[in-house]
């Protein structure tokens, strides 16, 4: 990305807390090769992977270079030698504390070595039961460096309000806020991010980003797939923690929030601060009307959700949620927000329907002019419009679409490229500030806390939903008037 | 179409004036086919072709013949013969009132055969200078029936205001303006009829139609060809009489008219006169200003207007115009709506910018939104936002685009079809009303003297353009405000 790269030769000694995991290898070890080749790192960094397998150096290397070439298709051999110099690997228990001396002193000699000015990035690619451990030794054996010091904190960030305190806590032992990056790959999306400019850029939509226009808003993040293997990790998070908490609350907060005074990572977190602030957080009995959690049943060919491996058969975990989302300020405060997100939908399916209220016509009843942004499968905005019927009498629907082509997609970088890069310059516009974390993990507590009475209650209102459909057609039942309804069916 | 086949063999003797012409031969006999095999007239009708060529029965029959095969792919033979059958030919002078005397007689006598109720439909398809002896003769050897009475009339219904209330004179004396039906075959077209339903069906749309919103309209009518073999007849006419004085004004009309009370013609009439009233009719200077008249020059392959057949060399005759077109009251009230039109354009292009004023915007710059009826070559719609640029700082234009595709345009009628049925039904919503054509023909008038009077003086601004290009780069001086430029370019 052109823009991203003003910035050249970067210093730095990145150290990745999880170097043999998956993410590492097919995120950030392409991304990072990608802003080398950019130039944006280039001669003075170093990475240190770090992961409890006793791997060597060369074996790091090894990973590195088959990632770059599993992700791309055509690479300099002598770039890619080049980059991979630069990766070390030291063999390391999280939770013991000698090795983060050793840690240390590996920084420090590549950092002196590739004249990386004290300057320190630390990810945490490993799995979340961690990052409280490691945060609390970055800081008791001094890891920070003598110039800047980031830190890039993976999902989940917790896993209620009261955890991501305590989490919270421990790294800012070390960081401040404005060094700490809560990553959410969503938000490196090129849809997401084209979002505030829609929404700010256009008369034609601007205009109508109000109560008076819109009925309401609906947030579909579908998967076709089950929890396959992830079982027992699904069982610890559900639907609401593992969906809602991050990508679907982000979106819906770029989608509510004010306009920003400019477009500095700070004017946006403050407009995005101000709409949270308002959040309604709904009581039990709203929970109870509102919300509509589900599990997945089994079909003649698929398992239900309960008898997937490694789930209890008494599970009460959701594997869907539906709910309304409301705001007391901002330019669509009172307008509601519905959301819907969980496994084994009839395909897979992220898109956002901004349906317009409807308008007394001289032609009798039309459509609902609506605005999707669709996310997944494709990239693609299209607007549905009334139209004449052709050669017959009434009104249809037209579709005005902007679908991306392969060559604009070919442009389009990844999430974790695109934002590698903004924690490399510094740009938090595009990760979670603590202020916005904590009114999301409210809300979602008072949903979990509202399902957890149930349950101890011994009444669970959780619905069983056919496979491969739309979800439970209990969702149905939380629009807020009869007039409304799932735009994607 | 279905919905106009509500109605069904609907008795009438049809009289063709010009039924050896081509307009007869290309539209009228392929139209009123596919009307009869819709059912719309069946049984009790026939169809008398008149012109001063001694053609038989027989002749006309086998020439109708040609026309539907020459327009349609598959026919069934029968249905071709059968409707063939129902057509009669009268050699008439047009100027000799012996002849109308016998039209009655072969009228009334068919009306007997085929139990057409004494309904009576005139067609005038010859050229404009006899409308009116026609209309006269009509009158006073007392042609129309005993059922109901109809007349069509093609354009250009006069040359100025005079001699159009001359016609019309004497088209009312034997016609109630309910009966005249003055076509413009633009107003058949599917992309013209989606102006009214898409203007009132959509708040996305509605909801901008204002001054507030709306910077200006801009109405393209371009053609690529020179006058060809039609410079006598251009020599009398020019671009603004030729085109502004019907499509552009009605494509105007539909554009700026207040929203009808109910779709009916009356209503739609209604409104159309509302808006019409408050027309503001330029003065000689504001033509100066707001006008551009221009003459194509010749290139090193091409012709000069001056140099083309039955031209004359001095020539003052417009080849292109452009102008400024405001309205008093109605929705856009106060809103300029640009036209240009001629010949020798780059490509043939008809198309309607409605282009959105600028916002302020946190991301700077951005470009207007526009929405954009393409009428010609394509059938299409689309809406200009503006997006993020993919990978780079900055916003880019995302068209959002509905292009009709090749099965919905298989369905789209021909004009003449669609105005045919309307006819046949009495439908007069896509005709011209006497009240809104006064005041085209005002507005043209004052256009027309102001350059007589330069003409006059000598003083003619009448300027040279490059063939093949966008027309003369002098129409840039008529936009009101510097940010105001031609969209299409």
């Amino acid at each position: 990305m052109k823009w991203r790269y003003k910035m050249k030769n970067i210093p730095v000694v990145m150290i990745i807390f999880g170097g043999s995991g998956d993410l590492a290898h097919r995120k950030l070890y392409p991304a990072l090769f990608n802003l080398y080749e950019q130039g944006l790192i280039h001669d003075n960094f170093a990475v240190i992977g770090t992961a409890r397998r006793p791997w060597s150096h060369e074996y790091l290397r090894g990973q590195v270079s088959d990632a770059i070439h599993e992700t791309h298709t055509e690479v300099d051999e002598n770039d890619v030698k080049d980059f991979t110099s630069h990766f070390y690997y030291q063999s390391h228990d999280v939770t013991n504390v000698e090795h983060y001396v050793t840690l240390k002193e590996l920084a420090q000699e590549l950092d002196d070595r590739y004249s990386a000015q004290g300057n320190r990035l630390f990810y945490m690619a490993m799995a979340p039961r961690f990052f409280g451990t490691i945060a609390t030794h970055i800081d008791d054996q001094h890891l920070t460096g003598s110039g800047f010091n980031r830190i890039v904190v993976e999902k989940p960030f917790g896993r209620d309000l009261k955890s991501a305190e305590e989490l919270n806590k421990q790294i800012t032992a070390s960081f401040s806020e404005n060094e700490i990056f809560r990553i959410d790959h969503y938000l490196g999306k090129e849809m997401i991010q084209n979002i505030l400019p829609m929404r700010f850029t256009n008369p034609l939509i601007k205009n109508i980003w109000n109560k008076g226009n819109l009925k309401n808003i609906q947030v579909t993040f579908a998967e076709r797939l089950g929890v396959e293997a992830r079982g027992e990790y699904y069982e610890t998070s559900g639907a609401l923690r593992d969906m809602v908490q991050n990508h679907i609350f982000q979106i819906i907060t770029l989608l509510a929030m004010p306009e920003p005074e400019n477009i500095s990572s700070e004017a946006i977190h403050k407009a995005k601060q101000e709409l949270l602030e308002s959040l309604i957080i709904p009581n039990a009995e709203q929970v109870k009307k509102d919300f509509v959690r589900g599990q997945y049943a089994g079909s003649d060919t698929t398992f239900a959700y309960k008898k997937e491996p490694k789930v209890n058969p008494n599970s009460l975990t959701e594997t869907y949620v539906a709910g309304k989302v409301k705001f007391e300020r901002g330019p669509i405060a009172d307008v509601p927000i519905y959301f819907r997100t969980g496994k084994k939908f009839k395909e897979k399916k992220n898109r956002i329907d901004i349906v317009l209220k409807h308008i007394n016509t001289p032609y009798g009843q039309a459509y609902s002019n609506n605005i999707t942004i669709e996310i997944d499968p494709k990239s693609r905005i299209f607007i549905t419009i009334n139209g004449k019927k052709i050669s017959e009498e009434g009104i249809r629907r037209e579709n005005l679409d902007y679908t991306f082509s392969k060559s604009e997609l070919a442009e389009v970088p990844d999430g974790y490229e695109c934002l590698l890069h903004d924690v490399f310059v510094n740009d938090s516009t595009n990760f979670t500030h603590w202020s916005e974390l904590k009114r999301y993990w409210m809300f979602i507590d008072a949903i979990e806390d509202a399902w957890q009475k149930e349950n101890e209650a011994g009444n669970p209102d959780i619905v069983q939903y056919a496979p491969y459909r739309m979800g439970p057609t209990e969702s149905n039942h939380i629009f807020e008037s009869p007039t409304e309804h799932w735009i994607y069916e």
